[in-house]
């Protein structure tokens, strides 16, 4: 079994093997299973991206989807995540994919599940598929990490993100930096250096902004003037390296993380960071169901 | 690429092409696509016989189905429509349906968005699939548009259908009247003459009635006086025409529009307009995908 | 047409043939329809295990599934739900499966519904395919029901299961006893002995715990006395028959109707139960779509 619960799970070359085979599925490869596999997504929080991107790579699969939603599920008579999931199994789904608000809310699901947990999106933890996307699309523009400089803007502390990304690509031989708004740094971080916002983005071949999450602070911040503080603006954009490139996890927050213009400018890999999901996510429900009996399904990267 | 947004944008040629089409698929027509196609359905406000409609028409032509709700969605962390249907492109949707209360909502998408936008309803503007399955049903009836008397009674001014059926039976060489409280009717309208519901009745090839749409009006109408003022009753069904129709968008308000024994009465084609939105959505389906590349979909009316 | 409402509608026959056909289905039969066939599955009420086990059901039977939701759909509006079953049946629904909180909702749709409705739990009154599933898995244990002793434990006048499952159990030659509070036995009931929780116990071959209805109590119970008082401890499980099973519909209240180390041990059949309840559904599909032209579906057990 093969659960995908953080990166600090996988080596190097499990990563680079998950980056593969993604590349594969993007180029066209795909899967036509002989029997019928059940997929269910467990989605406590709300989402689109992550949510779709799921189901899509799944049905890209031929795995037949069940998309359970906990306000319409007996979670609203009490019943407990562990006891929901051991349901679904007990129904028939091989796999369940899991949002869920409470950091390492998979913890109480490992001993006893027999199914792979793929998780994505763990309270302010983990998110492994977002980390993984942007791993495939920073090699897909440079063919390596190597000697990369990426720099994190924003909202570090409380970024699900900016953790799994920083340590990994650290591991993958990257430089990482942070910059943003001193109180949002995470004082425990090493794995790169805090700098000023104008010297990270010069020095960057990736700019990597985060989202402010505003339904996790307590205090509105004044986003009007974050822009201009911390936020990519026209005139941080012209310090950019000339081959650098733009990401965010998105949702974006057009004008605040970034000046709107340059959402979809021809530096920005935002829409292809959500495309390239799509291909990472195969991969990883490849990698769940491989281990899980090789005769089962002889091949998921038969082209069809 | 071709939209779907409002019955304007459709030629007659259009209109009777997609009519033929919808009636093709009502006789056995089907499609089996060699690949995936995927179809997402974002519905911002409550809805069953479009939605469902919809979705049982894409997958009777074989696609792959997206069904996004806004309550589950990033749409709670502020995401705009506008960046959420770029999102769902960039994941793989190749057409998108969309209700959603905001006038022309699809204004603000036609610049960017790379794939179909099917109009399901925009706040009180337009509804093109409700007109085409009404002109389908009217047409599957007498054979013809020409010289037709089509009344249309109740809420003119707050109903998407209404405007739109009006103009287009118009200019199919129809006759439109409207009747109906005073205050309901459309002073803009130039599409039909105004007239006494009893005269509409009598005179009438095709007996209209709209939805009083409660959950739009802000002061509450005094519905059970509307039947006898402004609805069907059984003495105003005993004026009909021998070969007249009833028709009403549904969900029909029973006992307000029209008298509850009316609703499944000879005269009523109610669940065969339902009926007919299937065939109807089959063939705007087909025409949004048929010139997205002649290649891809070599026949969508392949019988199979 | 063949509906499935409550089981005394089922002759003893009727439930040895479902009983049969699940296990078919256990073991590995199947169906691949040649047409699409649909199926609308509408909760009112939340519900994860009846809701996913119809879908996963339908799925394994090649069916098109459409998932109502009553907060998304003309519900809203106030659509009744004879008229969203007409509705759905227009738009190609040929089954619907319906859990709804009013008592005999099935009553006002016989009369002009044309395709089969399936309960998936009606109020406090009926729910046919949890009575079946729990026969299942006694039948599948002792291979009979004739002389066997089964108790049922707990709210026994809120439960929809225990009263179909205690006048099945003794048309089936079972005995039945029930046991728990008193304000909770039903004063009507006539197909079981009232007696004491450990005597009941000792003498089952069956203990068959009903869950405490957090839901439909408006005074809270004290449930940190009823585990003791009533429930099923580590205690009271040494008395239980080498041979004897443990049962609940669940979801389970951990520590209330059960010790919690219990839910999972070797005499429990609860997960089985799920399990079970998957190939039960899809054995009353089958017997829903049999009977509508045996051409249209010739084998409906083929294995696939």
């Amino acid at each position: 079994m093969q659960h995908l619960l953080k990166m600090s799970d996988l080596s190097e070359t499990e990563i680079m093997t998950i980056l593969e085979d993604a590349q594969e599925y993007k180029n066209g490869a795909g899967w036509a299973p002989d029997q019928k596999f059940f997929v269910a997504n467990l989605f406590f929080e709300p989402s689109t991206r992550t949510r779709f991107s799921f189901e899509v790579a799944e049905k890209k699969l031929g795995l037949e989807v069940l998309n359970f939603e906990a306000h319409s599920s007996s979670v609203q008579k009490g019943e407990t995540l562990y006891d929901t999931v051991k349901t679904l199994e007990a129904i028939g789904a091989q796999a369940c994919v899991i949002r869920h608000s409470q950091d390492h809310y998979f913890d109480e699901l490992l001993e006893n599940v027999q199914i792979p947990i793929l998780n994505a999106g763990d309270g302010c933890g983990h998110h492994p598929t977002q980390s993984l996307l942007d791993l495939m699309t920073i090699y897909e523009e440079f063919g390596r990490f190597d000697g990369l400089t990426v720099s994190i803007h924003g909202d570090i502390r409380h970024s699900r993100v900016a953790r799994s990304n920083a340590e990994t690509l650290k591991r993958l031989g990257a430089n990482v930096m942070f910059a943003g708004p001193k109180e949002w740094m995470d004082p425990f971080n090493t794995s790169g250096m805090i700098t000023d916002t104008d010297q990270a983005i010069k020095k960057s071949d990736v700019v990597m902004l985060l989202r402010i999450q505003h339904e996790r602070h307590d205090q509105e911040k004044k986003t009007d003037q974050y822009l201009e503080a911390y936020g990519l603006t026209k005139e941080r954009a012209k310090l950019m390296k000339p081959r650098a490139i733009i990401m965010h996890p998105a949702p974006v927050n057009r004008g605040v993380e970034i000046e709107n213009s340059l959402v979809e400018c021809g530096k920005s890999r935002i829409f292809k960071q959500v495309q390239n999901g799509v291909f990472v996510r195969m991969a990883v429900l490849k990698r769940a169901f491989e281990k899980r009996g090789e005769a089962a399904c002889p091949s998921l990267l038969k082209t069809v």
